[in-house]
């Protein structure tokens, strides 16, 4: 996805140089991940680290239907998870073991970034992309009558930490992070392992499509009223149509957040299939007029409509 | 310097969309500040750690001659710092406002980032400038035979540094940092308020005058090593020729950092006046082929040459 030969400096001078093609226009994103908030040495594999790290800024990029150009990492580590072990690769080595292997699954170049000594765990991803100019999937795009759509299924990465918490709990060594053996794998890789929804993102803006979109990173009932608050609308959300993941409860596919699917809306006239890349899309609602002065979004169950609140996602904290 | 209507789309959407003229490519850096190593709460006012977070990242633009097009900063803050106290404004207000005076002078929006709690204070800044292809100003270009040059004076910030320890070892109470007089400003200022060479940069990058550039953020005698290992030459540095700040020892002038200040080389036949954009210009001392197989930096003083071996700026570690 990422021109070959964007980057034309990366690693070893004051800055990376990186080039565009004439037409199209610059998405940058950051996103801060710190030790004992956004993940636990004690309860994640660092590779595990590495790869959430950079899915989060790519799913991003997705949001826009953005193609990635470049990252930046900047990591701050205790000097000991540098350090190599017996035998053993140092913490940070296996971190970036997680970490490239998704960059080169999207693509994505490593083109610079920063190392500091810190007392704790610290890593903040940049990424840089690219989108025809004008192009990009906003959030402020949604109008009343649009349908509303999300890629994939919702609550896996919040019921992948649940499950994660309970092995943590259980295990032999607290310090150590539970092993994923082949029988939990299934259930902690929406958690461990978020999979960036970047060719559905590309899709849905080459396509001309969807006319405003977000990724879930809060949960559904937080990011749709951010989407709403952005479009100046309200929406509709019909509960049996919740593509819910097998493994979630009600709540943790409403409010779990994490699950870095997209959330989009189309105009109702527009014939979406039933998956884009290989990931399925469900038609979870509807956009309507704001009602009141400020958005809502409702919940439509077989016993009639309930407000939708906002359950923000609070990570550890 | 910044052209107007850049930043098409900043804070509140997934990514910040940034536009470049067609003839430009993109300068990324990112620098990663964090509490206790580069900057400790009680010596340093909230302003200043402000001011010198934007500073790092806009001195590596200037070193490439690059114009700043948007900041983004990620903040990790502990909650007690995000609180007011009676009439007092919250240390990341005081923050904010010495990082966006700095912003403001050298017309660079703040386009985006990411707020998260944390133990203790880190502070990420990413800064996106633009280039003309292929005219960077980058490390690898000097050759023998060029002059080599500095802006400003050296070792200012150091002395401002061990003053300020001074003064917080003085202060009565021992959380706050000691206040900034009339007395002492001038002193403190090279420390703590750095001022990146913008300026500078795009004048020697417009005028083709630089063979290669970088910022003094290590100290003369490291970052001149960067340079001469980037190029593949070496360097001989006169003593005599040094523009030693006011109140710095010679061993700051040559090892100390966070000057950021421009190291930059030029051929011998160019002529350069003695200020750009009123900052001084002081020629140093010449690049040289490399004697041996690995470059090597060498101080021309009044009793011979010494070799100069490369002090490294540790910050607090």
């Amino acid at each position: 996805m990422s021109a070959p030969g964007a980057v034309r400096l990366g690693i070893g001078d004051d800055c990376a140089l990186l080039r565009l093609r004439r037409d199209e226009e610059l998405a940058v994103t950051t996103d801060l991940s710190i030790e004992g908030r956004h993940f636990r040495l004690d309860w994640h594999q660092p590779e595990a680290v590495g790869h959430r790290t950079l899915a989060r800024g790519l799913s991003d990029l997705a949001a826009m239907g953005a193609r990635p150009v470049s990252a930046f990492l900047s990591l701050g580590l205790p000097r000991n998870l540098t350090t190599t072990a017996t035998r053993q690769p140092a913490w940070v080595d296996r971190f970036l073991q997680g970490f490239l292997e998704l960059a080169e699954a999207c693509q994505t170049p490593l083109a610079g970034g920063d190392l500091a000594e810190s007392p704790m765990v610290v890593a903040d991803i940049v990424l840089v992309g690219a989108v025809p100019r004008g192009k990009a999937l906003l959030r402020s795009g949604a109008r009343a009558g649009d349908l509303l759509y999300v890629t994939g299924s919702l609550g896996g990465a919040a019921a992948g930490l649940a499950r994660l918490g309970e092995l943590a709990a259980g295990t032999k060594n607290p310090a150590k992070p539970p092993s994923i053996t082949k029988k939990n794998k299934m259930l902690l890789a929406p958690h461990l392992y978020p999979q960036p929804r970047i060719a559905q993102g590309l899709w849905l803006r080459r396509r001309g499509r969807a006319t405003a979109a977000l990724d879930l990173s809060d949960g559904l009932s937080t990011d749709l009223a951010h989407l709403c608050e952005e479009s100046s609308v309200s929406a509709e959300v019909d509960l049996a149509a919740l593509p819910i993941h097998s493994a979630a409860s009600l709540a943790q596919a409403l409010h779990g957040g994490e699950d870095y699917e997209l959330l989009f809306t189309a105009p109702a006239a527009v014939r979406l299939p039933h998956t884009i890349k290989g990931v399925a899309v469900t038609r979870i609602g509807r956009i309507v007029p704001p009602r009141t002065g400020s958005p809502d979004l409702t919940l439509l169950t077989p016993g009639g409509p309930q407000p939708l609140e906002a359950g923000g996602w609070e990570h550890f904290s």
